[in-house]
């Protein structure tokens, strides 16, 4: 029976202007929190090391590739590695890749309680759009800046526990966790930035936008059996607001820690991964109830297609 | 733009010893209340002409065979028939199919307002199981009585709107709305028969399963922008309770429209369908976000294969 203290380490705004040292502090700060309250998985946001900057219109690709990383840990994210290794936390956070390559990938990490790298993910699902879009109230570019990530839905065993990674708008597909679930997932990590209106119809606003995010959340938990941490980058960024509502999720579909706040908050959770087996052997033993020979079109046909 | 009056004809309790006659009237009676209400389109429960009988264990085939229609309309359903198309009213209801073959489906069946039938579907998703099992509270043998559907997913334009159907354990696997979703549905009808305890766990009541339910329904009904109404059967047949809940749900993933009661009891909702376009178009437009080539797993892999 494997059990883990799993903690959402949500970050309040980060300004265009700040720092990369100053938000490795604040999330130095937020482990340390975590430590004290028996933490042993602690889960940030996508994109955590800076503001989100997808909201900013950029032709410049030196200006761009100032929101990468090159390499990871790097000189900057060393001393959260060198904390997390200290205090014996698992971690997975959110950053903008840049690769050897010169590829750009909207991804996250995944690290053992030993502060080792055990997996990477990179972004499927991106929302938004390329070119400057004046038709809406704010820019959303994640499709000009990164590339769809190539790595498929991997999984990991880590710290005894089956974890797999997904990233903020991926949350929304049921194809993210039926991939994870599809591989024994006992936990899914979700970082997000989600602004608190929807840029192309005003009247969505905060209490939709926590619905559906809750929403897509829970039932991707319920209908895989596995807990989920979706973790908020929350705060207004420059005049851009971002939504909170982190919560931790049960196998059952139920909240079992959420945040209150749109700051640097901590949510912890006690975690008994043997919980997972009950829905994975009876009403979602994949093996006895699905039916693939009739889910065809859900990977041969991307778009929608009105035959009637 | 177009719009439709949906209600849903939630169903209370059907003994074992009611017969089909007065079943049927308890269903021309709703139908009558949903013309008084301006109903276009009906959505009936699953198995709705006879009591639940896959809690019944059976071993004689002519002793299963009774719990089966052999034609529809057969003699018995006629007036329920002659009634929508009286009254000008689309429907949808489930029932046991025994084929001219011997097979035997839980199937639904479409009739459009001139009392029609548009579309038939066969349950794909059965739960339960195909013995005895002496493990559990009750039985739910619905392996032991029906194949599983052999139509697929099919979606008719009926009055105008894309209508899809499911029944009952359909809803809570997201691949049933995504098949759906990718053939433009706007109206899912799913009608059930859920117990208001689960069998191989009685912590699990019905506050749980109503929550389980209704995250489903609303879960696909937000991913794929579409309509959806889940209507039950509900109530106390020998003994054994079965939850309500009946809903429509807006493709937001809003409940517009609530059973409240576990006895015969309509629920309406006019539903203009241009709502789902905006969806469909933005943040779940398939052929701008999906990304096939990474879903492989759901349809080459039915069940869980854990390799870390």
């Amino acid at each position: 029976m494997t059990q883990l203290v799993v903690g959402g380490a949500q970050m309040g705004a980060i300004q265009r202007a700040d720092s990369r040292k100053a938000v490795i502090a604040r999330m130095i700060a937020l482990m340390e929190e975590a430590a004290s309250r028996g933490v042993e998985m602690l889960v940030y946001p996508e994109l955590a090391l800076t503001t989100f900057f997808p909201r900013w219109y950029m032709e410049d690709a030196a200006e761009v590739d100032a929101w990468f990383e090159r390499e990871m840990p790097g000189p900057q994210t060393a001393p959260l590695f060198e904390k997390a290794r200290e205090l014996g936390i698992a971690m997975t956070f959110g950053y903008a890749e840049l690769t050897p390559e010169g590829r750009h990938f909207n991804t996250s990490i995944l690290t053992n309680r030993k502060g080792e790298i055990v997996g990477k993910y990179r972004k499927i699902h991106l929302p938004g759009h390329v070119e400057y879009d004046t038709e809406r109230a704010f820019q959303h570019l994640e499709k000009r800046y990164f590339e769809p990530g190539d790595l498929g839905f991997p999984v990991w065993r880590n710290e005894g526990v089956v974890m797999g990674m997904a990233i903020c708008n991926d949350r929304r597909w049921p194809e993210t966790f039926r991939c994870l679930g599809l591989q024994g997932v006992e936990l899914v990590t979700i970082g997000y930035n989600t602004p608190s209106v929807n840029s192309q119809m005003s009247a969505e606003g905060l209490k939709e936008r926590l619905f559906h995010s809750e929403l897509s959340l829970q039932a991707g938990a319920y209908q895989n059996a596995t807990y989920v941490a979706g973790i908020a980058k929350a705060g207004v960024e420059d005049g851009h607001p971002l939504m909170g509502g982190s919560i931790i999720v049960d196998p059952n579909g139920f909240v079992i820690a959420r945040a209150e706040t749109e700051e640097d908050e901590l949510i912890v959770a006690p975690c008994d991964f043997s919980a997972c087996a009950f829905g994975k052997s009876t009403i979602f033993d994949f093996a006895r109830h699905r039916r693939i020979e009739h889910y065809g079109r859900i990977t041969s046909q991307a778009g929608m297609v009105v035959e009637v």
